[in-house]
């Protein structure tokens, strides 16, 4: 009865910016869950891949997510997963679910938390979020002194990341997947587009770092993010 | 000549919260450089003390700072601090510079990153920040979905306060400290009170989560911090 449900930020993607509590937690408990596509692998499950103890392997739980834009978060699905790791926690086993980056920054973990915090005990482990390793990995502080710095979605109307974007002294825009085309028109319409970089898959093998006139007209994948700055350099 | 500048990030303050990567940098790194106060202990420094290795010592370089309210950066001390660390470099010596939270987050490391990447090797490894470790204590996510996040630093003027917090859905209200009364007095004026979580010293043994009216009036530590929801919860 005094199980917990860890809700474990696991960081960007290089599975050495795990943190040492995240870890000590992934390897001892006995079930492991995660966010899973309708088919195939997770990409939180391979960030903690070379982590998992191959002797004494948890059990898993793959909650798997129908890929359906603009309709989240999938209730039922979250439904089904609450009672299924209420079950495992009923039975006295200690639940970890794997975050990227952290749980409470944009992270679905969030819907599990709020089902279950209620009646269970739950611990939030902070993690590395995709915003300070995009910063790292770029070479570009996010802010400093009494800078305001917003996180924009990207998926928000055009009119409202102009309005947003307008007056900022600092942005992350995050979630630029397929709104690529989108961001770079407003920030080419406000005189940011020299002030800006673009970073996808901060941390992992498949990183890239580009200007925005680098970056091909495609659409972006959806774990990328652009950052401004209006000084250009935080610390400037 | 190939050494390398490391900008650690090593977590909110709880020992446990660095990440492997910067652990394993820091026990390697034969030169530990730190900010600190004009006398004193260095805050970060006490993070990390479980994590040296006492056998091998690295050199410490203590960047002390004198404590001048509004009127930063220390242009003379991070010039000091940069020829310090430039030498240690140029003899071979990787030098490791620990940051409270995260180095690119309204860290001081960027001023010398700003002073040092383009003549040096420079590392920045991310960390988790206060800002989001504040909210995995408060259990309290930041936001969710297509939710703008504003992080603003409550030394701003009270009309630059009330401004930016108007319209806002998620925010986290930074450096609280002296400011307190003032951010209180525009969350209220705002109707965000109820909206309100006060969190100081995240992931310390110090640490205190309160609501607003239960904060006294005295000034709030320099480690405080705001998280508001206008939804109240970012998964409703």
């Amino acid at each position: 009865m005094s199980a917990t449900l860890y809700g474990l930020g696991v960081g960007p993607g290089d599975p050495e910016l795990i943190t040492v509590k995240a870890l000590r937690i992934l390897r001892s408990a006995p079930i492991l869950a995660y966010p899973a596509p309708q088919e195939g692998d997770s990409l939180v499950r391979q960030i903690v891949a070379p982590h998992i103890d191959q002797a004494d392997p948890p059990i898993e739980v793959a909650i798997r997510m129908p890929m359906l834009a603009d309709r989240f978060p999938a209730q039922e699905v979250y439904d089904w997963a609450a009672a299924e790791l209420a079950g495992h926690l009923e039975a006295g086993r200690d639940v970890a679910v794997l975050c990227e980056g952290d749980p409470f920054f944009y992270g679905s973990f969030m819907y599990l938390f709020g089902r279950m915090a209620e009646r269970h005990a739950v611990e939030v482990v902070p993690g590395v979020s995709s915003l300070t390793a995009c910063a790292a990995m770029a070479g570009a502080p996010l802010a400093s002194r009494n800078d305001v710095l917003t996180v924009i979605p990207a998926p928000l109307p055009e009119a409202a990341l102009v309005e947003r974007l307008a007056g900022v002294e600092a942005a992350a825009i995050i979630k630029v997947g397929r709104h690529l085309e989108k961001v770079r028109r407003v920030l080419s319409d406000l005189g940011l587009s020299a002030r800006a970089r673009y970073i996808e898959h901060a941390t992992m093998e498949s990183q890239r770092i580009l200007s925005l006139d680098e970056v091909a007209d495609e659409a972006a994948p959806y774990f990328s993010m652009i950052l401004v700055h209006r000084r250009g350099e935080a610390w400037s």
